[in-house]
């Protein structure tokens, strides 16, 4: 417990706000109910430390210049984690933080999600082209019961459906209430993740169009996984993908009243498992010697990202040359560098041509704010070119 | 997840009613909001099998005679596990059960905060026969108001307060509303534990007069050690007991909305893990050639049960030599066995004389039934004798 926060102050009313949220990104089971994903227990590494943070100098947008461990403490990082050549070559923490406590990664669970949906496609469980109706029933008229699996892999269905994270009245709100990280107004009223889902009214243009950011796709997109292969959500993941990265860490994905998993937003890892989700990644797929995610899946990813779908869309300004694919942002900068990024500030930065992976996380004040994840993203894309 | 159950019925107002508890019991933490109770890792044990219990036959209390195998399975069993001499000789797991999933182990908890509060007694940090409020604030007109330290332990403050587990209505369900376990009838009235505990009224008759068996006890027990001692209840409970027990097991325990712990009820372990928590009390506070539990303490509880307590008391029938002490059954059987218990039928029995340990763990339906816990007693016994 950081000293500024009382415990007795943190409620599922506020605990994703600053300065509750530094303690409680990394203590979300006693404020949400989860379950664990088990993994293979290993050995303790010992750390490099920092040093290869303190003397490098970053370019901040403005021109001046930031040392990276004065970036890391002056951005609300909780923990920093570099891999080069799967290699642990830096790490860092935040006073506040515990290495060894599982942190909520936020929307860097759709990028787990997304290759845990390749595993399921080459296992034959699962179509990327079939309809979502093929797994998960949709009641006519819900913005899902005409698109596909890959709509929902890509972010490109046609949804009504805006991310205001500060809402307490409309829609968002009655997402979060679902998923039980906001509480009920009131008693007898409540809903479970999959209801609302499939409730949630279609756009007028057409499917794939344009990329539009809508967290119920991913979390829709987990409960197809778990319909099609007949396994829930954190028993597949543990199964198929976790244990195989030898993580050393505890890991859990927050669940709603009726146990489906939050595949959008609610695992929480270690930054040492992150980076090595993110080594696996940056190796085609291969941990341990063993084809973990389908090759192709991940080819996949760096080819067919679509172009236009994203300069359409929502984010086109944060990579300008970027596309995205199966839960992946494809950066489009001149090393092919891969990122995967939640709210508050969390990343993996994967670049192909260093051989580097960058994970960050950070328990910043606002959800979103687009001149922090500018800067954050310059921040990652420097150190993996000079670490 | 048993073949039976469906997660999906599985609901916050449902979780302890059978058959759900079958599963529940073991996955409190994707119900209830659970923090960690961390413990050292260790290797895995080789499991010596149920042959030992399977040719052993017991009396049932009405002359017939049943194995110990049948026994297990036909009282709602979900786990059993025996030491002798401080080895593993019997373990058996009903076929829904994962023996390395934590399970709730309800009112023995009561019996794990006994033995905290005797360390903490130990470190000087917490004075038996002090007020209450000499650590926690009691308004005037609350039962606890004018009780010693003392009364919590041994569970004879003067309290009008009945355990009717089934109630949805009136100060029980409000009680199970404020640690979370039930659900909230309307939004805006939420109670945290320690509200509730601190409001509840007295009876007519003096403290110390005798036992009344009353959870809130344990759970103000619990609030009292945790600011006797400035540490929260889980990571003193870790640090100061359940690190040095060598046990193997994830443990957790509920907390309500402002993380104040279930100390009377809340605990989830694996029965391996529960085992050796009973080896360590068998032997006399001592494990891993560590004095964990002052052996004084342990001593009064053989020693200083109130008998006449007991005799006025509510559960005089089920030990009718009985006493307790310091959250400890004292059965005053001629072995001077020791036993803790937990609804739905949760045991450990300790035999000094044979040097056995024993634990079972059970999803019985009913909360509380006693012709269900007289048998379970005799088996007990009988097996302790016997194995």
């Amino acid at each position: 417990m950081s000293e500024a926060i009382s415990r007795r102050d943190v409620r599922l009313s506020n605990w994703r706000t600053h300065p509750n949220s530094r303690w409680s990104f990394q203590n979300v089971r006693e404020i949400v109910p989860t379950v664990e994903i088990a993994a293979a227990r290993g050995e303790t590494e010992t750390s490099p430390g920092s040093d290869a943070l303190a003397g490098l100098g970053l370019s901040l947008p403005d021109g001046s210049r930031i040392a990276g461990l004065d970036h890391l403490a002056q951005s609300h990082g909780d923990a920093f984690v570099a891999l080069k050549d799967g290699r642990l070559v830096a790490e860092w923490y935040a006073p506040h933080c515990d290495p060894d406590a599982p942190h909520i990664i936020f929307s860097i669970s759709k990028s787990v999600t997304g290759l845990l949906a390749g595993i399921a496609a080459a296992e034959g469980a699962l179509d990327p082209d079939a309809p979502i109706t093929a797994y998960v029933p949709v009641p006519p008229g819900g913005a899902y019961a005409d698109a596909r699996v890959r709509h929902l892999l890509d972010m490109t269905v046609s949804l009504s459906f805006e991310e205001n994270y500060l809402d307490r009245q409309s829609d968002f709100d009655r997402y979060r209430r679902a998923m039980l990280w906001n509480p009920e107004h009131e008693a007898g009223r409540e809903e479970t993740l999959e209801e609302v889902l499939v409730s949630l009214p279609g756009a007028a243009h057409p499917h794939g169009a344009r990329f539009h950011y809508a967290s119920p796709d991913t979390d829709l997109l987990g409960l197809v996984i778990e319909r099609a292969t007949g396994t829930r959500f954190h028993s597949y993941l543990a199964d198929r993908l976790w244990r195989h990265l030898d993580g050393r860490g505890a890991a859990s994905v927050t669940v709603d009243r009726i146990g489906t998993a939050r595949a959008a937003g609610g695992i929480s890892v270690t930054a040492r498992d992150l980076a090595r989700f993110g080594q696996m990644m940056l190796d085609g797929g291969a941990a341990g010697g063993r084809q973990v995610v389908p090759a192709e899946w991940i080819d996949d990813i760096r080819r067919n990202g679509d172009r236009q779908a994203w300069v359409s869309g929502d984010f086109a300004g944060l990579f300008g040359r970027g596309r995205y694919r199966s839960c992946w942002y494809d950066t489009g900068d001149d090393h092919g560098s891969l990122a995967a990024i939640g709210i508050h500030e969390q990343w993996i930065w994967i670049d192909p041509v260093r051989r580097v992976v960058l994970v960050k996380l950070s328990s910043r004040p606002e959800p979103s704010h687009d001149p922090s994840t500018m800067r954050e993203k310059s921040m990652l894309r420097q150190i993996a070119r000079r670490i």
